[in-house]
């Protein structure tokens, strides 16, 4: 089909149904960052492929909103004329309806928006007179011709001494909240949170080891997990006693049944405009709040902190026999006219995970990106296009791995020949921003955006700043973005306990020219000085190379985190590496004061 | 009547009006931070006299639910055998009415309760079953015999060339603003709004010079202002000829005229629970969101940037001469016996506010409070008590007034005697976390919760903390804590533009020891070197004496922004000052190096 076939079958199907528009979302039924191909009905509809996205289809305009990463990708995938292109936050969908004279049937998948979503938009356009209509059919279930079927991705067990906990001690614990609630029963869509409470892992999309499925937990009676059978039986899961396997399409029935005359939990930011559609119409009442499971999961137990250090240090050897053979064989093969690429480097720290036990596959795609490609905060380097590693230029890895035990996710950027004053000045800052907030002693319970500045504020003093936010948690065995906790600029109001697990990734981008970041990620520990303060332990096991860096420029605080950090790294690295990778190693974790004397940067003690 | 008496008439009221159980709140119909006395209800009805409560009353129980500040103090004031006390935020109203079993019907008067208070209300007591029952009679109104009459303070006009534009405009401006979001009107409650959008200034509760009044502004036709009469009569003030008085009791019915099939935009965490409710009743769509009026009043025009300016340089002839005369009196007054007292300080800077040209009346109750009594947040000081101020404790004054361009608000905290290491050392974290945000680069639009933990780090570093915000906004010659900027732990999410006013005020409690903080008032200035970046420009000229302060520990950069602060002090105040208050402030803004050396201070360069 052409894109003007596909635009004019939506329509006729809309006509047929007494539409006058009809809202696409990016999104699938659990709001996943990553959505298997049948669920990329507007990637289909309209070309653009990013991550998101949204359109308004009325009988004679097309409009896609995407953010201001975007503009540019979207200009170029969608056909002008058949398409218009705004921007999602500065002229939203809602903004576009409102600027329609006549009242509009809009509508859309109850399934694929939330009740957030949907309550907004409701509001937003309330002054326009348009009625927005839910429907039971899925369009592109009749108009998309060649759709992919739903992935039936193998579940596997994660193994209780791995987990930590039964699964069905985690459902007793989600329960008894529950209870305290006054709830029936609490609507789980996110399937990463279906993984905790199930102790098993998915393999529907790559890299996102989640069953893609949802649940109904009742305070009374069996947990309903609507899921496709086979992904259990291809891995051979035995589901436990108080878990209900049932078909994905018997869900809403299921809650209806439970709703009846009682108060259903549900997260408005996740559930589905339908879920709580149906707890009313079944005459239950919904009752809106912060998902128990999700807050429950974030807070790790011991045997899931291990297996986080335990993975870490086994990622930290591949971290560093990459730097070390990077740090050999860039100035080497670039002075053979061959230089290494950012395709052969994401190969090569992808092998060398491959090489640990308990490795399973990249936590993403890697960022391995070159010079001015490493100012494309998102960037994924091309095999086609041969990029260069070159001694000129900055190098930035942004990369992980999921283990059986743990999933890691970390960045270094290097240099491997002179940095000029003004790079080196900003890296510096980058460098303060993020011990500043490692180092950090804070109070049990902050909020992530309430510490976020401190790993901002070295680069606001020079007129910088970065736009991304500063860190998220990370799963277990699980997605390497772990819902609630980031840190940022906008409102993040789930507290910081010991047992969180946090990246910290500072970093600067300028465009066309170079990108910098560093990242670790940590765990919340409770301050062994102090009563009712939290720190930050270190996961990430891998040298900080310093050669970015104006040593001069850090505070003896700054130095001292530092040379604590890499004694660390050294000491669980050591008895696991040999050769050039411990040599390197080890001179990478010298005290800075040494490096500093070695070097001949004055010290401002 | 006895506190049994009113208790027993409140429930007779009930039964006759059907209602099993009935709340009462501290808040007026504008959730004022101060009310006049008649809407004191729950103090009538309890005895607690604290700035905010609520209670749940049934035929059997009467529970005063107030937060941490205040549990001693209402286990002193009201009747044990009556009332159980409870925690308002661990424990609240939802909580105590989930735990009862048999369906209730529970009153309540929703001029007093917002819309978000109602809504989060039902919501969490859903799974319970009760009815909330919205009275449209108070029961105030029959019970409390005595009751005081609502105050009637005259207005005053400020005149355009103060407030630097027109009632008028204003309201053009917030027109334009509602057209633009399909509003037809925008409701307003908040009585400080209709201070700005009209022009004037009440005289209802002293220290808060708003006109309690409500107000609809319709995008076509006169702004409908509900007040009574004999305000505008006193004050001899003839309302624009766009903006139509009418009686308090009149507001729902023109509310309901307006709304008839018409979008009217309300904030729901003020407006009253009974403007959402007319408007439904009337056929029309309320829209929820942020008030434009408070959000246009937050950024202040040149003029009014003028006028704080001028108030600051007067109050801060008024703090120095204060000063001043502390720190040769409460030496020279106690070595006599007869220590200078609390109240004749608070008594000492009023007096000293009053020879200034264009002062009106405190902004505040002073906190004058010496030595422990500092550690009591929220301290009044008792003529009573007669508590002396020493050279041997820290003296802790928080201080600020009504000016007819201006509204100020400042803290200092001074020492005449010997400081401990201990305290020096937590008064100069205190003293590095103030310059820290007061010297603080942003990016424009920050949120007020993101650059918090900049004023706390130092603190934190030592495992120390306060539990209190960092800085709120001040009105213009209206509230000292204006609405909706708050440097905070909670989120804020309230972009941070220039023009905009706020306090930076970091302090230290240690409960029966001391109090310390450090407060300035300060404009948001656009960056004069960075564009897109903001910098804090201070507002308060006041010294900010050293003698608390470890110098040693300062950085360059800190002693550098206490000098140069100090150098502006000086040039403003200079030509101001004469006599022991001219030389006092000379002393005091001697650049710190030099007083480093004069007192014989380590440096660290």
């Amino acid at each position: 089909m052409t894109p003007a076939d596909k635009l004019a079958t939506l329509r006729g199907w809309m006509a047929d149904h007494g539409l006058s528009a009809y809202l696409v979302t990016s999104a699938d039924a659990h709001q996943s960052e990553d959505c298997p191909e049948r669920d990329r009905c507007l990637a289909w509809l309209s070309g653009f492929s990013g991550s998101l996205g949204r359109a308004l289809i009325t009988a004679d305009r097309a409009i896609l909103f995407v953010d201001g990463r975007y503009q540019v990708q979207a200009t170029r995938q969608v056909d002008p004329t058949l398409w218009q292109i705004a921007h999602l936050h500065d002229a939203p969908p809602e903004a576009a309806l409102r600027s329609f004279s006549e009242p509009l049937r809009v509508g859309y998948d109850p399934m694929l928006w939330t009740v957030s979503q949907i309550e907004e938009m409701t509001a937003a356009i309330a002054p326009a007179g348009h009625d927005f209509v839910a429907l039971s059919v899925d369009p592109f279930a009749l108009i998309w011709s060649d759709r992919p079927a739903a992935p039936m991705g193998a579940l596997r067990r994660m193994p209780d001494e791995v987990a930590g906990e039964s699964g069905a001690e985690k459902r007793a614990r989600v329960r008894e909240h529950l209870r305290e609630q006054g709830l029936a029963a609490w609507v789980v869509t996110r399937p990463d949170d279906i993984a905790w409470l199930t102790n098993t892992r998915g393999r529907d999309v790559p890299m996102h080891p989640v069953p893609l499925s949802v649940a109904i937990l009742p305070v009374d009676g069996p947990m309903i997990w609507a899921i496709f059978k086979d992904k259990l039986t291809a891995g051979q899961i035995t589901p436990d006693p108080d878990v209900e396997i049932t078909p994905p399409e018997r869900f809403l029935d299921h809650l209806a049944q439970i709703a009846e005359g009682n108060a259903i939990g549900l997260d408005p930011n996740f559930a589905p405009q339908a879920v709580e559609a149906a707890i009313l119409k079944a005459g239950g009442t919904p009752v809106r709040s912060d998902d128990p499971v999700t807050v429950l999961k974030a807070a790790k137990n011991a045997v899931e902190l291990a297996g986080y250090r335990a993975a870490h240090v086994k990622d930290g050897v591949a971290w560093t026999g990459f730097m070390a053979w990077l740090a050999e064989t860039v100035p080497a093969r670039f002075a053979t006219g061959n230089p290494v690429t950012e395709c052969e480097a994401a190969d090569e720290i992808l092998r060398l995970r491959q090489q640990q036990d308990g490795f399973l596959e990249a936590s993403f795609n890697s960022i391995s990106a070159a010079g001015t490609n490493a100012a494309m905060c998102h960037y994924a380097p091309k095999r086609a296009e041969n990029v260069p590693i070159t001694p000129e230029a900055l190098y930035l890895l942004d990369s992980g791995g999921q283990y059986v035990n743990g999933t890691t996710d970390a960045t270094r950027t290097l240099a491997f020949g002179p940095v000029s004053e003004d790079v080196r000045r900003i890296a510096t800052a980058v460098l303060k921003g993020f011990i500043a907030l490692s180092s950090a002693r804070f109070p049990e319970g902050s909020f992530p955006h309430h510490l976020d500045a401190l790993a901002r504020a070295p680069l606001w003093q020079m007129g910088l700043d970065y736009d991304h936010g500063t860190g998220h948690g990370v799963g277990h065995s699980l997605l390497v973005h772990e819902h609630p906790h980031r840190f940022g600029k906008r409102a993040n109001p789930y507290p910081l306990l010991p047992g969180h697990i946090m990246t910290i990734e500072p970093g600067y981008y300028l465009e066309g020219q170079f990108g910098l970041r560093i990242e670790n990620q940590v765990e919340v520990i409770a301050d062994p000085e102090v009563p009712g303060f939290c720190r930050f332990a270190p996961l990430t096991m891998a040298p900080i190379p310093l050669g970015l860096f104006d040593m001069a420029l850090l505070t003896d605080r700054e130095r001292g985190w530092l040379d604590q950090y890499h004694a660390q790294v050294r000491m669980r690295l050591a008895p696991l590496l040999s050769g050039i990778a411990r040599d390197w190693m080890l001179a990478q974790t010298e005290p800075s004061a040494k490096v500093g004397h070695s070097q001949g940067l004055p010290r401002n003690e």
